[in-house]
Parts: structure tokens; sequence; C-alpha cells
């Protein structure tokens, strides 16, 4: 499946958020990545997001798709994915 | 269509563009706004954005989904969509 996620995390959580994403899917721009995951992956990183967030005080979507889904960038593409996958 | 909407604009824009996207989709956290649109709203909110953000510093990258897409949210929801749609 595809995943997109988007994050709203304290300051203090926003490194170690993005540092744990990055071994699992491809940055986008500030606070959202994306990519194509199993199953098996998607729980784990689920089970590591909550390992790192204050389920309290912050807040991941992680949105699930069948596949890559069509995708407009205006401006500047931060991190343009079709050179990475 | 459904859409997706994620955001990385400069500090002095950032206010002009969530105001923007309020009077077309629902805010969903920092940075995102999603919502059913039609191809004429979708057109309009493209065409809005480019008016607003300087494309060569800001990005926005727009997904298009065909449906509202599974959606996880872990940790608080800043604004629950389920109770707006």
């Amino acid at each position: 499946m595809y995943v997109v996620v988007v994050y709203d995390v304290a300051v203090e959580r926003v490194n170690k958020v993005k540092k744990f994403l990055r071994q699992h899917l491809h940055w986008v721009q500030n606070s959202v990545f994306e990519g194509e995951v199993t199953l098996a992956e998607f729980e784990r990183i689920k089970a590591g997001l909550l390992d790192i967030i204050d389920e309290d005080e912050d807040s991941v979507i992680i949105y699930k798709l069948r596949s890559k889904p069509i995708r407009e960038a205006l401006g500047v593409e931060k991190n343009p994915i079709e050179d990475i996958i």
C-alpha cells in the first residue's frame, strides 16, 4: 500500500519523528512523508510513531492508499519524489 | 474527487494560505487540509494558491484521490474530520 504521513507534534519531538520516518519513507516537505510500504512495514511505522509521540498532545495522520496517488506540485518541490522512486 | 493539500510556505504567507484553504476545504492539522471537491473547485483552489504563494520559495502538494481515503489518526485529532463531513 502507499501511505502519506502528516504530523503535527510538539517541537521537542519533531526531530525524533522526522528521523524515524526517514528510515521508512520519503520526505516530501515539512511534516510530510510518503512511500510504498508492506503491511508489516506499515505496522512497524505505526508502532514506532506511537513510541515517540505524546498521544495527548501530538497528532499524526496516516492516509492509506492503494497505490501512489496523482499529485500536483505547486511552487518548488522540496524533495521531488519522482527522482527518488 | 477528494484532495489532501499539504503546504510548506514562508511564514509571511502561511496565514493567507490557511485562510484561503479554509474557504474550500477542512483543516486537518498544521499545514494540512482535505476535502471533497468538484473539478471546478479544484481548479479554483489551484489558481488561488498560485496567486498567493511564491513559486520560487513555497511548496504546495495536492494529492488527488478518487474518494476519501482510509486514514489512521495517532494521538489527538486536531480537528476530527468525521465530525465535519
